[in-house]
């Protein structure tokens, strides 16, 4: 009983993945493999198998009838167990716990063991986050039939955010309705935070609460989080995950009246709602057709980076005027999120009263974006923050923690980038409680 | 030709205010005269009136069929004509130039003659603000026709904000939506930070164009701007004053999908709309139902600070719970409101540069609330502002700009409070401008 395989299952709009890992109750546990199906969205879907770190399947296209993140994730837990090279899971049964990334958990602070009750629970927090949530309860369902043996845990992406304080996490609407509906600030990118704050305190040889931090989650879903002694203080992301920092194809914070001058009727339900899933046009317009996707035209913020430093000027001759277009929207789209990102850094910095150990650099932009992390850190330079360029210049990020910026005096604070992981940080808790043991 | 008197127009959301001044062309206004109605929403309005500095009218009830701002400009106007001891205005013909006061004014960057042509773009931009704009236009209209031989000329409280570069009023939305629907940031308040921006500099012994200001305009509307070398360069209000701040009866910047999980049906006309006025619900809840008066019962943010300065606990025995829900709930109200001012002021810091002349706090909390002055300085002292509590806790401020930090190095950003004052702005904007006269 000391010992147990764990899957990490994370659950996102278009790609399912799943990490093996070997744990034992109270280390930390030992990643076998890892398994993704990504492109459902995009048809075919392609899935990529990973053991003990060598690549045994690459991009291999699966069948069209993968339709959604079930069927994907039963295709993936069909891999590991066919495997004859991965004896750890000789049947479904030998699998012990199931950690499920959920999106919202309303007012869970911890993992929860999923019941049934706890499962009702859940469904019912689907109304705050129907976008989100759904997704992942259709896995959770099929893990609790198809693995009567195991223990299925919920691990939520608010449930670092419940030490926000209440005069920063209250919005100053209606008292009553806010209680009944639950309308609070919750934040999101938890799992990914609390990863940060652990992988950032070693690193700088620090118990995680004694470290402050202002951590930067970039990809396609971008957050900030104030991080004060290890725990989260305030964070960008609201009562969903829309507010705060634009992504690939959501708005972010826009004036809450913009929407209702978008188009009429946004009020309306989408016809993409079902009799489960209640979706406003409203939603839909700022959740799913904003952002990048909206202002550029892609999702892919590598492209617009490469596009916005191009130097369209010193080949006009052989550029036509679209390329020019281009190159002003992309360069708008970079210059806009530096400047929505130094916003949140300079709000989290007073609101953390200048003592700040560390600036991270998290998410797939985050980590692979230096000429990001170049023009977020010049634009504040006054508070005390330098880039190494040579360093932040590199090709590749090798370690989990890499510092990108300049070492100054004791007192001044760092720059670091980190290479999250959700999947890792799931069973490390569930490593942790004996309450899944 | 080179002497007028002039009229500016304030019409607020329960108010009318119109101050009378001599205006010699390219001099600065004097002040002939004030007179207010208030409390158009909660009958009987009642009636001020202060002629050369000394209150001729106190707080007169007047005519409960008083309905609306026209009905009181058209007393107003009464008022002055009639007054024998304001010889300046004998009939309504001594009356030069209106000036109007309107939020909304959509592209324009500098005030209009207000023509006939003018008149229905004016009524277009009421499309973006039916909140706003409604009870200016309503006056504009009276003006043309009972003062023929005057100048109308609309003043906008956006117009200061056109200098607001691309990539920050810029909304990460469909780019030809935005475009064909105007969807930006525009910004308002921009009168009274016009003003506090001329006089911030003169007492500063700058230039205007010299002096990057941090400017706080907190009243039942709040909103904070970043001003670099004396223009616009971010401000916290949107396309809609709702945006940023919260207020009175405003949200501020929430969720933007907070508003669909309220009620149902919020994207709905709300039944107080008109033929010509159309408001959703949910515009209507986070513009008139939300801010202060949704959290803590109250508008009036001197009883909130009262109230949450009060120490309950020390008067525990004769206290009831009520009394200590009441201050819990305001303690949390005046918390919320400085971590969000707080939070402009840190991502301003940062979009200036740390290059920061002064703080200036505005508006009738901003002037009148020295406990409010101190609790954001406090929380912002890491960027070196700091109060001067004695100047600070001074009863009353006498003079247009009060220095209420401590003077520390040359470098070191001051903090004022000014006395804004929107009609005068109006007035000298007028006289500078040829096309008025």
């Amino acid at each position: 009983m000391k010992k147990k395989i764990a899957l990490s299952v994370n659950a996102g709009s278009s790609s399912v993945k799943v990490s093996v890992y070997d744990v034992e109750f109270g280390q930390a546990p030992v990643q076998l493999a890892e398994a993704q199906i990504s492109g459902l969205t995009s048809p075919p879907p392609t899935l990529k198998y990973v053991r003990d770190g060598k690549t045994v399947i690459k991009a291999k296209e699966v069948d069209d009838n993968i339709e959604g993140q079930r069927d994907a994730f039963s295709l993936l837990l069909e891999t590991l167990v066919e495997d004859e090279d991965l004896p750890q899971i000789k049947s479904k049964e030998d699998i012990g716990i199931v950690c499920h990334r959920i999106v919202h958990g309303g007012d869970y602070s911890k993992p929860q063991l999923i019941s049934n009750e706890t499962y009702e629970h859940l469904e019912n927090l689907n109304d705050l986050a129907p976008l989100h949530n759904a997704n992942s309860l259709g896995i959770v369902q099929l893990c609790i039939r198809a693995l009567p043996t195991a223990n299925n845990v919920a691990c939520f992406d608010s449930q670092f955010h419940s030490t926000i304080p209440e005069h920063i996490r209250t919005y100053p609407i209606n008292r009553d309705i806010a209680r009944s509906n639950k309308l609070r600030k919750y934040g999101f990118h938890g799992i990914s935070y609390a990863f940060i704050t652990r992988s950032a305190a070693e690193f700088l040889g620090k118990e995680p609460d004694e470290v402050n931090i202002i951590a930067l989650h970039l990809g396609s879903g971008a957050s900030a989080c104030a991080i004060k002694n290890g725990k989260s203080w305030d964070t960008s992301m609201g009562l969903t995950p829309l507010a705060g920092l634009p992504g690939a194809t959501r708005s972010g914070s826009v004036d809450p009246s913009l929407v209702f001058h978008y188009a009429s009727d946004v009020g309306k339900l989408s016809p993409a709602s079902t009799s489960d899933l209640h979706i406003s046009r409203a939603e839909e317009i700022l959740n799913k057709e904003s952002g990048w996707k909206a202002l550029t035209g892609t999702t892919d913020f590598g492209k617009i980076t490469s596009s916005a430093f191009s130097s369209s000027s010193s080949s006009s001759s052989s550029s036509s005027d679209d390329d020019d277009d281009d190159h002003e929207v992309m360069k708008l789209a970079f210059d806009l999120f530096v400047d929505r990102i130094c916003g949140f850094i300079g709000s989290y910095y007073v609101s953390l009263r200048g003592k700040v150990d560390a600036l991270v650099f998290a998410g797939g932009i985050g980590e692979k974006s230096p000429q990001l992390r170049a023009a977020v850190v010049d634009q504040i330079s006054c508070l005390g923050f330098q880039i190494d360029d040579e360093v932040n210049n590199k090709n590749e990020i090798r370690n989990v923690v890499e510092e990108v910026g300049k070492k100054g005096g004791l007192d001044e604070p760092r720059v670091l980038v980190v290479q999250t992981d959700e999947q890792f940080e799931m069973a490390r808790a569930c490593a942790e409680d004996a309450e899944f043991w």
